[in-house]
């Protein structure tokens, strides 16, 4: 199996999970970039980074976990502060160099306590802050 | 202006673009990810990624540009499909490493002809293909 050989597969075609993983393009230090979205409000809440052990432990604990790049240490989301997403579905993309969560999110999912990290807005020339920290 | 500076500001503040742009902290290879969410649908198309041009692109045409790695070139989404991205929002997130795009998607955002690239759904320990090309 490749990610090329599902492009043209049926709508409930199923491979086993453990080769599709394998076959993951993790990049040269390791990560894929993994978006966060909100299963009810459908928001965008984040992006961060796993590398084969978060994205791996996010299925088996069934919460967020992703790769720190500042530490450089397993991150799972909201063990300090409480505020964990909750993994509702998991998705891969085309090529399989990108992943989806939908998640239930407890809290803010931004460090600066605002419900998403996306809250700069590009309106014409200036740069808007959109949201208050909760 | 740096992105910590806007952490705590209130909602409304508002910054130079140009200012902003000038802070991205840009990868190794000067690329931002960025996602793409459907305006209308809430649904999450697609990640791809953006160097300074793209990015200047995107906000000038109002249509997404992106930087296509394989190709190492500009890549106006939709340019020999016709399936373009019109822009509807540009937002930054927190450490404006990652961009997110609301966006007006003409027929299907995947290459595959799927609405979404997100169309590989784990389920338990198998992947399973969701949708078919359109």
């Amino acid at each position: 199996m490749t990610f090329d050989t599902l492009e043209n597969a049926a709508a409930g075609t199923q491979t086993p999970l453990a080769e599709v993983l394998e076959h993951i393009p993790f990049n040269s230090e390791g990560l894929i970039p993994a978006v966060a979205q909100d299963a009810d409000s459908r928001e965008v809440l984040m992006l961060a980074w796993m590398n084969r052990e978060a994205l791996a432990r996010t299925l088996d604990e069934g919460y967020a976990c992703y790769w720190s790049r500042s530490r450089q240490s397993l991150w799972r989301k909201g063990e300090t502060s409480g505020h964990q997403q909750r993994l509702h579905e998991l998705r891969l993309d085309c090529d399989g160099d990108a992943v989806l969560l939908l998640v239930k999110q407890t809290g803010p999912a931004c460090h600066t306590n605002r419900p998403s990290c996306f809250y700069l807005l590009v309106d014409n020339d200036q740069v808007r802050v959109t949201s208050e920290p909760v």
